[in-house]
């Protein structure tokens, strides 16, 4: 808790900084700073978590540079979600108007038709997601690290934004693609799309920040990679077996989108199939369509096998931190994690 | 020619890096890394020749850290033209199918329905922009400038690229606001769109990586700021009156898209505008009409209006480095400059 106080002052010192700088040029522009500052916030930091768990896990005792780069990392985050928001078409996210949606909603407020008001959402969008991600790598550089750290850091984050990308695009090839991917497929991508910046990166980084040798630094950037992909796997499971209550997220978008998951990867293999494959991606999937299609990923056995997968991940997470070189406070807080990936109900 | 050698080196040597890096990716992420790489090329190099201009013609040696920084800011154009084509929905530049227009006719060539293509297309642009934009700041970095330096570099650069987001949300606002807005309002529009990351920046890039003293990087950013403001007139009156085998643009583009434009602000305050109105903005427009628009633009003196204003900059600019302060031989080139952006015919 203490923690994330940390990581969110410094954000909101960074947003009341800039929404001041925005004012010179205009009340539109510090509108557009406020969309991205909400774009940030009520989100589960978990990112910067993860920076903060291997920093002070690892004897780091300079709170506020491990807060700059947790907030860097929550940074790039919303970045991402902006311009993957504008990629799949998304007007909301946790239920309320995203960036995308809240400049939708002001355009069709003030007359202006459906399509020129949607577009004019995603090109908001698209400038507020440029801001965040420039300023991601800003905040690493203002963290007052040492230039051997910085160096260090900004590859990493390099390295992230790399694997982000490539996933993404991954991710849009498939949703163009005439056959449906692999279960290996779609774990690589979830791997580099998310898994890499979510856990892996933030994870690196602050055993980096914290002078961790480098075998500890790989350590527990193998954990996080296994465990982010869990987390993905358990999103997928979420998206389509969740309480809408619970994730504040609708069970039928991913089924209505016809979103490449583990779930329906694997369903591919298996005699269902013929069932489920008319129904995914069909726009005006109706309650009683998707009850059917939960139906056959669980007659299928893909369910259970995605939950068993994420099992298995959550396992070999486990298994690389059982290690003398991870001191027992922090392989307490990762074990926790690793429990609450698999616990998670949004 | 020289210098321009020296800038082509480092993005050649960072694209080979990078579409080396994309490998292990696969084959697809390389594609991506190869259509930013051409997005980068066949420009005219502008914002690496100011850099260079100002860092040669005040003493700096360096060759090889102005290189890097030109790269940077050419990196930086490249990222804010593919999210503008985005924001535009525009698929060509210069003639051939940019980072969207590429994607599009991919996609369209295996079968995919035009609307998807597009946004195919265009959500492969978001990605490129983004992985151009980080590198902006990552290239500031690796030009191996001392730490106070680079300091400096990267405010300029975060500075020209605050102000860019500000005047691409302006230039949004224009395009679904009910009313016209006023020459004063393009204008503005333009110099925070362009002209600070296209001249006012660069320019004081060169002179702060040069180490001169303050009033000469404040100097050369006002000569940036009138001779970007200028550029964007010309830009204005080219798009227009241009010739389209000298500008590899149609003349009939920025008509048909009802682009806010000096020359279109003026007309509003004319008599000519009743007859122009209903013609701008029309998506069908004929070149018979676009006949009609340019002699009205001509009749009710916008053009001429136009043309005035862009020189009235000019001279503004050359008064500003009038001064001892500035050495002779940059003089010479930045004098060159001013001309050459009045006299341009691309």
């Amino acid at each position: 808790m203490e923690r994330q106080a940390q990581v969110d002052a410094v954000l909101d010192r960074f947003f009341s900084l800039s929404k001041n700088r925005a004012a010179k040029f205009g009340a539109e522009y510090v509108g557009l700073w406020k969309k991205l500052e909400s774009s940030a916030s009520g989100g589960k930091r978990f990112r910067p978590r993860m920076v903060m768990a291997a920093y002070e896990g690892l004897g780091g005792l300079d709170a506020d540079a491990a807060a700059y780069v947790g907030a860097a990392f929550e940074l790039l985050h919303t970045a991402l979600i902006v311009h993957d928001d504008v990629i799949d078409r998304d007007f909301s996210r946790r239920g309320i108007p995203n960036v995308s949606g809240s400049y939708r909603d002001i355009a069709t407020t003030a007359g202006i038709p459906i399509p020129t008001a949607e577009h004019r959402g995603m090109s908001a969008a698209v400038i507020a997601g440029d801001l965040a991600l420039f300023n991601s790598y800003r905040l690493i550089d203002l963290s007052g690290v040492d230039a051997g750290i910085r160096g260090l850091l900004l590859e990493i984050l390099d390295d992230a934004l790399f694997a982000s990308a490539a996933g993404e695009l991954i991710d849009v090839d498939f949703s163009v693609a005439a056959t449906m991917p692999s279960v290996e497929e779609v774990l690589r991508m979830e791997r580099l799309k998310t898994a890499v910046y979510s856990f892996e990166a933030p994870l690196q980084a602050g055993a980096v920040l914290a002078g961790a040798p480098q075998s500890v630094v790989d350590r527990l950037g193998r954990y996080g990679c296994e465990i982010g992909i869990a987390y993905q796997i358990v999103d997928d499971l979420l998206g389509v077996f969740g309480l809408e209550e619970q994730t504040g997220k609708s069970t039928i978008g991913d089924l209505r989108e016809g979103k490449r998951t583990v779930l329906i990867a694997h369903a591919t293999t298996t005699e269902h199939w013929a069932e489920i494959r008319p129904l995914v991606g069909k726009a005006d999937l109706s309650l009683a369509e998707a009850t059917r299609i939960r139906s056959a990923l669980e007659a299928s056995g893909s369910r259970e096998f995605t939950e068993s997968l994420a099992r298995e991940y959550v396992a070999r997470a486990l298994i690389t931190i059982n290690d003398p070189e991870i001191p027992a406070p922090m392989l307490a807080e990762l074990e926790s994690v690793a429990r609450g990936v698999l616990s998670r109900v949004k």
